[in-house]
Formats: C-alpha cells, structure tokens, sequence
C-alpha cells in the first residue's frame, strides 16, 4: 500500500506519495494560503494530498493513510491544533484532525512537523535502524523531536518535546518565545546571526565584514566560512557557538539517551567542519560519559523530504 | 497476589509485601552490607525479599513478582547496573537481574530508585489518577523520574531520566558529576546548604547564625526557618534558590508536559511554603504557558514507601 505525508509551512503544503520502501514517489508543492481561514486552509492541505495521489497516478483505494506535520502545538491523539502562530493569521485550539479528516477518504494522522522529521530520518535517513533518536533542527528557531524504543516520543498530551525551549542558560537571553535562556536563544541561526554580527562590531578588521558585504547579508554562514579562513573573530564566534550547542546536546543525551543525535536545518550544511566540533565537545556535557559513553553526532540527509516521509508513517510511531 | 519491592540504598535494603491495592502489608529494613563483594550484596537482597515474605505470614506462591530499586544507572531491560557507585565499593557492568533472578523463585523486575520512588507516587501517591507525572528527589542530589502515557520512561537502554544532571546552567557552577551547570548543582539540598552558607558569610547579623548555632548545624531548614521568622538574607536565599528549582522544573514541564510535578526529600517538609513559591514561579518558566497552562507543583506523600511499593510494581510500568 502507498502512503500520503503532507507537510504544512507556514507558505507551502509539500505532499509526497511515499512507498512502502519509504521511497517518494511523487510530490508536488502548493501555497499554503497566507491569513485564508481555517475551513479554505484545511481544503488547501486536503487538496495538496488528493492532487499528490493524482499525479502519482494513484487512486485512494491504493493508499493506506494519511499523515500530516502542522507547525505548532498539537495533541496527536485528539488532533486539536492548540497553537499554530504561523498558519491562518495564528491557529488556535483548532480541531484540526476532525474537520480534514472528514474532506479525506483514508484515516489521517496528525502530528508536529519537527516530530514528522525525526520519524523520516529514524525510518529512512541519517538515523536508519536506530531505535533512540534525538534530531534539533537548527534555522530561525530550534525545532526537535524524539524517538524512543522506536516510537515518537512527544510527552503529554502531545505537547512536549519542545526541545528548543529546555532551558540552556538560566535567566539567560530572551527568547522569542518570551522565556530566557532557552536553547533557541543561544542555538538558532537567528542567535547566531546576532552572535556574529555583535562579534564584527568589536573587531572591524575581521575578514567577516568583507565577507557579509560580498554576500550582500550576515547569515549563519557567515562566521563558519570565515572561520574557516583563519579569521579570528570568526573563530570565537564558532567555537562559542559549538560550545553552547554541545552543551544544549549533552542535556539532551543526559534525558533522552539516544544512539544517535541529528543535526538538520540549512547549517548542517557544513557538515564535518560542524560535526567534528560538536562530537569532541560532546563528552565534556554527558553525564556518565566516561561509563556509558556518548552517540555519534550526525547530519540529517533527507532534508525536506523527511518531513514528508515521517508524516506518511506517523501511522506506525 | 502479592507482590514484593525491594529498595536497596547504600545503607539499608528496605522489603515490602505489598498488595493489589498498593498497600504495604509488612516491611523490613536489613542492612545492605557496606563493602561486601557484589555475590555477598545480591545475597542479602534476595534474603530481604525472602524475609518479607515469611514475616509477613505470606508465601511465595502467593506472591507474583518481586521489583527491586538500585540507587544507580541501570538497564530494566537486561538487568545489566551500568554504574551504582554507593553500592558494594561500587559497582560497573554487573549482571544484577540475572545474578538475584537465581536466588528467587518469582519473576524479578528492576528499576532505577527514583525511577521506582515515581511509579510509587503516581499509582499511590500524590500523582494518584495522573497519566504524565514529573518527580524531583531533593536530596544529597537530585533524582528524578518520569510518567508519560502511564508509562515509566527511563529513555534508551533505560539509562536517561537524569533530571538531576540535565543543564540548568551553561557553564556553571560545578556539579558533583564532573560536569558543570546541572540542575542538581543547583536545586539540592548540598547546593542549598552552599548558598546559606555563602549568605551567612555575607551577613554576620543575619539569624541564621543563632539557627545554626542551637541546630548545631547549617543544613536544608536553615534558610527556609529564618526566612520565615522575616530574616532578609534567608529569604534571599530562598527566594534564589526557589527561582532556580522553577526554572529546572519548567524546563521539565517544557519537555515532558506532566499533568503533575511532585516535589520528594527532606525539603519537601517545607510544604506549602515551597510550593506556593515554586508554583507562583513556575508560568515564567514554561514554554508556551500562557496557551497551555502549566501543572501544579505538589509535594510527594509517600515517603521511603514510595519506592517500595514502585518498585513492587515495576512489572506493570
């Protein structure tokens, strides 16, 4: 049987027909439908889904389910919807499930778009055959999620796993979350755009601030090519950055034990160069990991893909 | 059918016959054996479980199972304690389950200790009724447990739920663990006691001194006791560390959504006056708490028992 997986962003609905093999047979993109209500977004990803297995040219009596990533809070068992800032003009306690399920002839699974994530890489990418896993998803926030004994973990209600938010720095830097010292805070590309720009301010000489011009932009890559250079202040951003991550990691390996950690979102891009740092610092924030030892820090490999992949299976986790 | 949990401590080994009801019909307290080889202990665990049974005037044909707590990281899976260092000049890479498995004539079951002392409180404690229960041990450290779904998460290999090294402080203040910045640096009774101490000798007049002197000891009531009676430097003392138990807590909240969080150990005897502190702290610490409201924060109820009767019932979590 084929599977749907429809992953929802705030400007695009990406649905994938997946195979049994977790292999996409076809996907198609769609807009999301900016600050459209709540019944013409639901049709939007009904429709996305429908249009996929057209095109596919597959018929619903060949699919098993549907699988849906939503970017925001939601119970997974009830399906309500409890915070989605970036859907709809900000959805709030939605009955999501109940109202797409009716316009879908297959039953439909709901669940986070960063848990969607995990659940592909657990079951297709860089942590295939791994029954523990932790994947942070590092852009504008930090996204996470959690496999445990091979099934998602999301904590009550559906609403935990917000791994972004466990505290790394307490009464630390505000978070956009309103809290203070968050991982985000210190994580994200966004805080680490804020830590280079603060870092070309104390040194103008640092090869950054040509960089960043040719660029056009300071971005996440800014200190880490850099760096790479030789430039100093590049150096101190990085290895500062490295640090506050590693750490953030080493928590999460202290709770959540897994057998590998991913690493997915644009900066993952500088793969060993990034890796390499974090799994040497890695054991210096684990607790017992001179006895029980640490996992293996990877990049994710699927992408977007692993959003799609993970909601078409979020059916088995 | 009964069923009997074992509490090993570095001291005492405490044994209950406890029934379907969770009540603890007969318990004993035998000395663990300080120094004694790793055969000599299991042997006199077993015996407190045999001791149990026969003083309680039961058999053990009426007995199903016998759950045992180690103070120590452990896989419940295998049976394999990993690191116990308070037990038998400290133990590493024991086969405990399948060494005291010989010994008894009922299927054996272990766990954790503060995994145990959660699965107590929570069948028949203050979490009495919840699914998703979160528990603090404050202690000499600080332990911890987890219920999601009513079940116990222990993470992979059953060696996660350190809540007590989880980082509350990036780059902090040294923990007895090696590593820097855990919650337990901070939120145990040992750290407490640091803080009062540090007050105290920032201010010779506070009447904490007086408090010292009759108790002929600064311990976890020092501060707590004078802050009453109105003394400021006490009350800065709680007040900080109250703000640094919330925080850790919220983190937890953030990534395990309990529908409760309880509150053991000594500290706990502060009652009311800890928990309306902490659970007035506790939304500026939570993520997303203005959306999903945060749990209430209670102290446990069972006591010592609370491992006991978890630990008993470990074969049903």
């Amino acid at each position: 049987m084929l599977r749907v997986g429809i992953d929802v962003g705030g400007t695009f609905i990406k649905a994938g027909v997946v195979d049994e093999g977790y292999t996409i047979l076809h996907k198609i993109s769609v807009p999301t439908g900016g600050d459209a209500d709540f019944e013409a977004l639901v049709k939007n990803i009904a429709r996305a889904g429908e249009l996929a297995v057209q095109e596919a040219g597959a018929q619903w009596k060949d699919v098993s389910s549907v699988g849906i990533g939503i970017p925001g809070l939601l119970n997974p068992r009830t399906g309500v919807v409890v915070l989605a800032p970036n859907l709809g003009g900000g959805w709030r306690d939605i009955p999501f499930l109940e109202t797409v399920q009716k316009l879908l002839p297959v039953p439909v699974y709901v669940g986070n778009d960063a848990n969607c994530a995990v659940v592909g890489e657990t079951l297709a990418g860089a942590a295939k055959g791994n029954e523990n896993v932790v994947m942070l998803t590092l852009g504008t926030g930090v996204g996470g999620g959690v496999v445990t004994d091979g099934k998602l973990f999301v904590g009550g209600r559906g609403l935990g796993a917000e791994l972004g938010h466990m505290v790394l720095q307490m009464e630390g830097a505000p978070c956009g979350c309103g809290l203070n010292g968050c991982t985000e805070a210190y994580c994200s590309v966004t805080s680490l755009v804020k830590q280079t720009r603060r870092a070309m301010e104390l040194d103008q000489k640092s090869a950054m601030h040509a960089y960043a011009k040719e660029a056009g932009l300071v971005d996440g890559r800014t200190a880490f090519e850099c760096s790479k250079m030789g430039d100093k202040a590049a150096l101190f951003v990085v290895e500062n950055y490295c640090r506050y991550l590693a750490n953030a990691i080493g928590s999460l390996v202290t709770v959540f034990r897994p057998d590998v950690v991913l690493i997915g979102g644009g900066l993952s891009n500088q793969r060993e160069y990034l890796m390499d740092k974090l799994n040497a610092l890695l054991p210096r924030f684990v607790f017992a990991s001179e006895v029980i030892g640490v996992p293996p820090i990877r990049r994710a490999t699927l992408g977007n893909d692993a959003g799609t992949i993970g909601a078409a299976f979020l059916d088995i986790m």
